[in-house]
């Protein structure tokens, strides 16, 4: 590569390679609710969110090559990559909770896994919020309230998955089948909480830049 | 926020945060081993371990946004955050293991359990050392010699989880007894990796600055 | 440390950790699908993989304490500790897998263990290749390829253990058992994700210094 092409500044491709990722990430969310909400025709719907993760696989591996290559980066570089791996670990355990749905072979599905996935869905359409805000850093507020409702909604994720937790013990199922659902269930909350990464990082881009 | 306010040098809140998570996190240790010291009336004590949990939680919140709105700080940004989130995870974890002791409504104590809290009140004890011993930098060898003990306290740990798995499968408890206490002895030997974290990380701060 | 000694450049000390770290990656990965080619002596066999695994954690620890200690180091800081912490990691995975078979006294194998444990050998061997690539970082060709392998291997592991998770959960099989070797399977899956880690460092390091 040259030093010219590294010169040029190519800010703007960040930017988009963010809001393609997020994108992406409300899309497999919103699968995942639909698998959740109409348990019919799994192993379809599990590839289709596969399908998606690997899309979202590409974006990012496009935008880790750019951010090494470029000599100048909108943030500081380290802080893109961590934005990067967050947004993309946020798929990622959507992609392995339907995985796991579909490898274990599930049958009978539990409510809450259709509350958590709600949650879910929702907090990536906060965080796209955020992530477009980015473009516009100056305008703090509005990121600022995005990344405190991804936040709240984690909590929330939080209190469901202890919910269901605790009545999954005590439902009375054999216990293959409490391993399988309590490891999806995991996978769920964990993607909630790799949001509340997102936010983070987001906030502290906010907070030295303003 | 105003320049002079930004240029304002506040490096003692830093040092004041270190020890107030170092101290809260010695506080969810204690009380942690009374809980399995006297298995009794366990949701209130459960609730305690939260209450200072979420106290820590706001003493990390306000440090990070200080941090990215300081222009001075002690020693590098990138390694005052991972001091702040290795000390409060550790705390989180020992929330963690707690919470899942009430939330599967665990009637029998495993001895190990009490064994495990005791070595992590002893390496919280000694990152208090350690994080203390940050204001006086050119003291290298107490800080060092604190380090070295909360990793010796961790392979404790190692060890003590080890021997409680291997007796637990041996135990012929049911397996959904043995999937909730594997994750509690999990939580905290993972509580005692995060101390070990912190140690490194402040052996790192004490190697660059001496 | 006197600033003489801190100013003496020690680039090849680097050099030396990172593929002594290799080294001894490579020797528990093999040492771990023997056990699982021959299932004797097991408790032996557990005990080796351990003693190699205590080599490389000196090796890793003086490198840490070199990285902290030079004024000079062949790349950044923060990116030869990610590098001697992804290395390291793989062998600790391998070699707590290898530890869970003798801590939960199995005597059945499973063979997808093998199988996997067969792609984490490759991985590390290629991994190996291109550590040893970065001393001579511009023949980048040849590290980039290795890179290539290690993460389409991490897809060959993942591949194998969701079919072994599918089989393992389908097998009838005691609950018991099933979170044994579901404990070990995923822990090898993980020793290939870090070996995809350490690539990813190493190409990042390849495409910012070409």
């Amino acid at each position: 590569m040259s030093i010219l092409t590294k010169l040029m500044p190519k800010t703007d491709a960040f930017f988009d390679a963010f809001e393609k990722q997020a994108a992406l990430t409300v899309e497999g969310a919103r699968l995942l609710k639909e698998l959740f909400e109409d348990f019919t025709d799994v192993p379809r719907k599990v590839k289709e969110i596969k399908d998606v993760e690997h899309k979202a696989d590409d974006v990012t591996h496009a935008a880790f090559a750019l951010l090494y290559t470029q000599f100048i980066t909108p943030f500081d570089r380290a802080v893109i990559h961590r934005l990067l791996s967050a947004i993309d670990d946020v798929l990622d355990l959507t992609d392995a909770a339907s995985e796991r749905v579909g490898l274990y072979d599930i049958r009978t599905l539990l409510p809450e896994a259709r509350e958590l996935a709600t949650v879910l869905l929702a907090q990536t359409r906060k965080m796209q919020e955020a992530v477009h805000g980015l473009r516009n850093i100056k305008d703090s507020q509005r990121i600022l309230d995005a990344c405190l409702e991804i936040n709240s909604l984690e909590n929330q994720a939080d209190s469901l998955l202890r919910r269901a937790l605790a009545d999954l013990f005590r439902s009375g199922a054999d216990p293959l089948t409490i391993i399988k659902w309590k490891e999806i269930l995991d996978l769920i909350e964990t993607a909630t909480d790799r949001a509340e990464d997102v936010a983070n990082v987001i906030e502290n881009v906010v907070l030295e830049n303003t």
